[in-house]
């Protein structure tokens, strides 16, 4: 099915009706969004087989996949609904007066988060389902009080537009204003440009590529009122593996990381790309073995023909540089839109020498980077840009003895793993999906996890405000029963 | 006296050296930095009346106004430290495992705040003290656990050397790294916009224009890595007084915004520079009221020659706009560098057309906009930018009536206050100093009170981590007994 590009007028009128709504929406309470939340997540489970279909149709991705990703994206929109329900996001934050303080009076004042405004959210590619329309920056940014104007992926607009049309019949169902939740149809970028132009656009969600998250940085940066850009990224997600460690468990982690590497066709923004270690007999018998696993892997269908196009030039590109060895590639033949899983090998010496070694290459592949010394080692996690994630495999003696290393290591990813593989990200509060730049464009927020929230609200004082005007979260006797700092002490 | 501008080999030695120290410094303990943060509060007390003297001598300021912001700055010095000691502002959030979840096992994970990096701090001109050299941006940084380079501002060079002369006794008698502070002179850009565009730079903190923080704020995103710029910078505070509270209070109205608008002659970025109100009887009087106080009161001293010119270039071109009526105006005779005291009218129509009235006039002035009915004065606040405060003088049952007026005026500050004016900012964990753009760079972070340490900090996951290699405040018995979401549950 083809959808017609929006105009420009359109994305116009979305942003009039976004900001009229959002100056109604948000005032609404945390249990009638939360309501509304829950009723997203059952308006999508009751387009049944029919979405599932569709998004196997448009993503070459399988069943499971999909189903999977329903259930992560029914699971968020409940998730934000609890934690509006309960309340105490809003970072309450209390001073009573002391009138007779000297010299001046200390005035009574009360800060909470409150939503910035209307969001405009970029569909992914990868994620047709939890990352696009309901996904996790829709459902946070609604969470927040924030209406959302969403441009679906084209490579998955009827799943989109099946989506999209669940969240219409929640608003309906539960009475929200429409202009919460827009969506709107692009191909090119002269509409997604202009939405993030928008002077009532206050902020952006995207997942995607380093230059398209960085292109719409730059126009946010560049408007009269700058506004901030929530892109994932770019990240190849190093694994570190310690040598001790590695002779006594070669099978295992080439098992492990075989599988990470081919799991959804590498289509993982936590793909371990990376491999590290101190150059060993351990490190050359993980290499074979790994290069067998991937050897006898299948290829896999990736999920449309400008991903894979991308990952064959990438691949070529990154197998052309000096020094690289393909040490396994999967047997299988490449048809129409599928990766090859590959992995290669490269001295550090090399590594550290050509910066195009460290850039992502979307897909199944990793780069095994064998260092002569512990010396090379630190020189090359030292030498890492920003990383979603980092991983390092060692026993806990081991790791111990590196302690300078996990100490930079740290300075490079926004969430650490040890002994397991970067894909996997678990939605819950203690998750970190944000790393330093160019992983994402701002690591001090989340994507994943109910932090992700934070990133759609800022704090608000109000000084010397009668009872009857404040806000519930704020009031006296603290009538939602939410946890606040009270006088420097949190109390429920 | 004079000090020497730095070179631009000075610049890339401080930061090469506030990286090293970074590795080491942010491990230290709580209660370590803590000690630090104490000895620095300490060691500005030790200056005595010198720091006084050449403070007063430097920036015009009283006595009184200067012992005033040296109790705020040793005031926030030990406020951090108590907050660092305590702990819980890290944030930690923690999730257990779940081994045998199906279909897939849960991972422990837990994660905290850690701070980011080196911050390049530039000294405020209006606050010698508070916001310059062991100002609100510095101790926040350092608590977080981040090395600092302060460019010392060039009209207030030898207060600075003062102060950063005690910061460096401090760092020697806790045994701190002695890169964790850098103090440069420079009067000039360059230095400045070296600052930032090092690559071991990872934040910047900024007081002043908004030419300066915007050009600022650009420099740093246009970086290969782009960086947050916490910058402060134009906000005209607006003031809106209903009519029928207004009707029964004239004159203490009048004298609390006389005296507000002179307050430190007018050298605050909450100075009410804006006031709002529909055309009545009452206003007439009002108007009148304050006329008169503001021509009875005295011309001040500004803090240098460029603020002075600054000040009276824009109040030429404030008056010099369609439709502009002074007011009042001090009869005092302006001597060398001094600001004489203004306040103006305009009706709302021409406000409304003229964007150049909306601009900070950084001083004793004020300009009043006439409204003729309520949909004037919506459209009033309406039009509004950005701002820090917004202050609503009325009863509580008048304000109620404004209940549309009010849920606009949230959105266009960071600060609301009921009957009081903005000048006065309280330093403590309710205090929300930062607006939308372009009062402030970024409106979801505060330069005031406890939470102004999240603008150095960026949450870290650790992910099935051994005991032994978790930091303190994330180790299962929480030794530091600080506040922590263990399992979705806020626990000590």
């Amino acid at each position: 099915m083809n959808f017609s590009d929006s105009t420009l007028d359109q994305v116009n009128t979305a942003l009039n009706e976004a900001q009229i709504t959002f100056l109604s929406y948000k005032n609404l309470s945390g249990k009638q969004k939360g309501k509304f939340l829950r009723a997203i997540a059952d308006e999508i489970e009751a387009l049944g087989q029919e979405l599932v279909q569709v998004a196997m149709g448009e993503t070459n991705l399988p069943e499971a996949r999909i189903v999977g990703e329903r259930g992560r994206t029914t699971g968020h929109c409940r998730m934000f609904a609890d934690l509006v329900e309960e309340g105490s996001w809003v970072d309450a934050r209390i001073d009573t007066a002391l009138p007779n303080r000297t010299p001046a009076p200390k005035p009574d004042s009360r800060k909470m988060s409150v939503p910035i405004g209307p969001i405009v959210v970029f569909g992914a590619a990868n994620f047709p389902l939890a990352y696009s329309t309901a996904g996790g920056d829709t459902i946070s940014a609604l969470a927040a009080g924030c209406p959302v104007i969403v441009k679906a992926h084209p490579a998955h607009a009827q799943t989109s537009e099946l989506v999209a049309g669940a969240i219409k019949r929640a608003i309906k169902k539960t009475g929200m204003p429409k202009g919460v939740f827009q969506h709107l149809h692009a191909s090119g970028f002269e509409v997604g440009q202009a939405l993030v132009k928008h002077p009532f656009t206050k902020g952006v969600g995207f997942t995607g590529s380093l230059v398209g998250g960085k292109a719409l940085h730059d126009i946010a940066q560049q408007r009269p009122e700058p506004i901030p850009v929530f892109a994932e990224m770019s990240s190849i997600n190093p694994v570190i593996l310690l040598p001790n460690t590695l002779a006594t468990q070669v099978e295992k982690t080439a098992e492990m990381l075989a599988a990470s590497v081919t799991l959804g066709v590498g289509q993982f923004c936590t793909n371990p790309g990376l491999i590290i270690a101190i150059e060993d007999q351990a490190l050359k018998l993980f290499i074979d073995s790994l290069s067998k696993r991937i050897a006898t892997s299948s290829a896999g269908t990736m999920l449309h023909q400008g991903i894979s196009d991308n990952y064959a030039k990438k691949l070529i590109h990154a197998l052309a540089q000096k020094g690289i060895t393909v040490e396994g590639k999967s047997s299988a033949t490449a048809e129409n839109n599928q990766g090859i899983p590959t992995v290669a090998s490269v001295t550090a010496f090399e590594f550290l020498k050509n910066p195009s070694l460290s850039e992502e290459v979307f897909g199944p592949f990793s780069l095994i980077v064998k260092c002569k010394d512990l010396t090379e080692l630190h020189s090359v996690v030292n030498h890492l840009q920003g990383q979603l994630t980092s991983s390092i495999f060692g026993s806990e003696a081991e790791i111990a003895s590196y302690a300078s290393l996990l100490n930079m290591l740290i300075e490079k990813a926004g969430r650490l793993i040890v002994n397991g593989v970067p894909t996997g990200v678990e939605v819950c509060p203690s998750m970190q999906h944000g790393g330093p730049f160019p992983s994402t464009t701002d690591s001090r927020f989340t994507s994943v996890g109910t932090d992700a929230i934070k990133r759609f609200v800022r704090p608000v004082t109000f000084q010397s405000f009668p009872a009857s005007l404040l806000p519930e979260e704020l009031k006296d006797g603290n009538p939602l029963g939410i946890w606040r700092l009270y006088n420097n002490e949190w109390k429920k």
